[in-house]
């Protein structure tokens, strides 16, 4: 594999350069189209229309398809009208879609104009659905059988209708467009009798999603049930399309970088890095960089606070970034861990207790393995080895209980956060790290203030 | 489906309760084995042998093979050597091989004893790979067609065959066990002709993997070819079995949560949270934090090397946490977007100085704009509202003069190290937020005193 893109990185250019036009050909029909994608993003501009047209007619509108916005413009420019017309009704309905919803106007209504009119009406259906939703993720070209078929018609329709389908493999069972049931391609061919009707062999427990369904929980039952499409429905329970497995996978890939994007504390991308600029890595990073600094101003007035002590025992000061940033990353661990389990459908408001009840055994066991070992460290390597003489055994005590009643804390907050957040509708993503450390910091610092007011003054 | 899952969460207890077998068994039939697994979790152990010998005995196979280890093993004690004999054969040979993996020494001996002799081979041949490898996750149940036959002789072997076989439409053609190409049943049952042979109308560029790829690969070319599945071939191009999306979906997921689980500094988990004891989150979570919290003595060190202007300006001691957090959040965002980008495969080694200088630039605008911020919150806010008079204009100054040089170079450190990370055969998500901070603490510490020492001393 990484052999043959190499080859083809630099095979392809060379060829273009000499016109060995039909060697193209030849190479470009054994590629996959994501292949094919990944050279064209490697090329020229102007190269691009050229190429683009030595493509196979079905090639070129998978290739097409996942092409970046900014190429699919570049390319539709230089379509003639009957160019254009053969890509765009090659294409399939969802993705067709999906460039009328990025293309600026002037392009849009050259699409539209050059759609055939069923492609068009489609188009419009699924372009009125909100963003992330089932029905703007779906596409609308499925097999549908009627019940009363019998498994040799139903395998004669797929023949003559399946290729413009996304997926021949699961067929939906419909009438008046009411979804009835579902049958595999795998129950058609295995049936034992060829004149079994179609309503005999059909699954009538059919898992569908309504058109309003958000696209992360349709990608959820995908994983969970291993589907290869699923159905969605209309209010009414009338069929109105289908989302593949594939594209499921997309949305799961999509959904989980945006997740790790707000658990770093930055707003959710819409291009992948190096397509970025700086700028919309500035717009994207801002935001919570500025919110979080500006809320440190608390652990700053907490500092001030406790100025005159600090000045008198200026060796607590050395300490509070190991304090500071142990109860971060311990806040951070437990809220993590239930942002993921969330996301996961493994956890649910209801599982509370449970939670926080296991946090609570884990961070005392955290929590005092490590004052056990910062006590250590702090009489053996900072008072001994580096000579410290200011650290009294008193300090060292101090310290290390902060460190088990922080971590404690830090725990604690760190793993309901993110289910009340959810409770309240809110995304529990945004309750990771850099919320918790701010959060953590300020009530590491009174724990701290406050145990050492206790113990040394 | 929310409302049928607790009307059955309260409907199979009780009917179970009442003995009305019959109707579990009509109910039964109805489910997914995914909602039928979730029923199993919330029962009490001794109800789930009677209800599993409910289900219709290919249902039952797979809810087996979704359960957790410990509900088989249960299951398995219970069972009479007929009934293990059933379930063992009727899973697909990949759950099997994952079932010997986990089960104890006697436990296995007595599946084994219990597979038929073709299973038992075909469950050791899977479990001589090592773990995570393409091999290891494969399964030996595919579709396999001579070259020569025609498209109704391999409809015919399809239907003779497929029963057993964990995906019918992705057919592998072969002779000798060479894999020659692939056709899928769209294929097959679009071809024009019923006599058209095999290897006119099969795919020659077959895209495989060896069976020592790693899992993550797999699953990787998965999301990028949106294949159903994909051939394992062994070093002698000798086909062995495939690998299916729905596998693929479960790698990407697990292998999803362990980079997220590394990126907040916690070894990555073999349970679920619900099921993982505060034990195991302890042994996951205290490695890192006792690590981290022991380098925090370099920041300590810092702190007390400067001591003495410490003392005579406390006032600079209040921006520490602030100064630290904004080094800590802009270096993970670096690192947590170049981490992604990295296990999406958007981005490789030669990229380097591409994302070098982007991130130069966006820690520029960062960076500026961070310090006008929080010059002014210092001035207006601080200063103004709070009355704190020990601030002056050139201690804001230099304050903000730290934020900008802090969050340059902690933005280059968080997306340098995880490249590098990933160069020298390291997992780059563990160089993420608690890896990030605890360096970025140490230099905007440094930097922080620095600039303090040219200007305020």
């Amino acid at each position: 594999m990484a052999a043959q893109d190499v080859m083809v990185g630099k095979t392809i250019p060379a060829l273009l350069e000499g016109k060995k036009y039909q060697t193209l050909k030849d190479i470009l029909t054994t590629m996959e189209p994501s292949d094919i994608v990944a050279v064209f993003e490697d090329m020229d501009e102007e190269k691009i229309p050229l190429l683009f047209r030595l493509l196979p007619k079905e090639t070129g509108a998978e290739v097409f398809a996942e092409l970046d916005p900014d190429w699919q413009e570049l390319l539709i420019k230089g379509f003639s009208d009957t160019e254009l017309h053969e890509v765009v009704n090659e294409l399939y309905v969802d993705d067709a879609a999906d460039l009328v919803d990025e293309m600026p106007a002037n392009v849009v209504k050259r699409i539209l104009a050059q759609a055939d009119p069923e492609m068009r009406k489609e188009i419009n259906e699924i372009l009125r659905f909100p963003d992330n939703s089932a029905g703007s993720v779906m596409t609308t070209e499925y097999v549908s059988l009627r019940p009363r078929m019998t498994v040799a018609e139903a395998i004669i329709r797929i023949r003559r209708t399946g290729v413009d389908k996304e997926t021949i493999y699961t067929c939906y069972v419909t009438e008046e467009r009411k979804l009835l049931g579902v049958v595999s391609v795998k129950d058609l061919l295995l049936a034992p009798d060829d004149d079994t009707a179609v309503c005999d062999i059909m699954d009538e427990n059919v898992i569908s999603v309504s058109t309003l369904t958000d696209q992360e929980e349709v990608a959820q039952m995908f994983s969970k049930y291993n589907f290869l499409a699923l159905p969605v429905v209309d209010s009414g329970g009338r069929m109105v399309g289908i989302i593949t497995f594939d594209d499921a996978m997309d949305i799961l890939e999509e959904e989980t970088t945006e997740d790790i994007e707000k658990m770093a504390g930055m707003l959710p991308s819409e291009k992948t890095y190096l397509k970025s600029s700086a700028l919309d890595l500035f717009r994207n990073r801002i935001p919570w960089l500025a919110l979080l600094m500006v809320s440190a101003t608390f652990t700053g007035m907490i500092i001030t606070g406790f100025e005159s002590a600090l000045a008198a025992q200026v060796v607590l000061t050395a300490f509070i970034p190991m304090l500071m940033d142990t109860g971060g990353n311990s806040g951070s661990q437990a809220s993590v861990t239930v942002i993921r389990a969330l996301s996961l459908g493994e956890l649910e408001f209801r599982d509370v207790p449970k939670v926080i009840w296991k946090e609570i055994q884990t961070s005392v066991l955290c929590g005092v393995s490590l004052a056990f070992i910062c006590f250590a460290k702090i009489m053996l390597f900072d008072r001994l080895v580096l000579g410290n003489t200011d650290i009294t055994v008193m300090t060292a005590f101090v310290v290390c209980f902060t460190m088990a009643v922080t971590v404690l804390i830090a725990k604690l907050v760190g793993c309901t956060l993110p289910m009340i957040a959810k409770r309240i509708g809110f995304d529990p993503a945004v309750m990771a790290s850099p919320f918790i450390t701010t959060i953590v910091d300020a009530l590491s610092l009174l724990i701290y203030f406050g145990i050492a007011n206790a113990f040394l003054f």
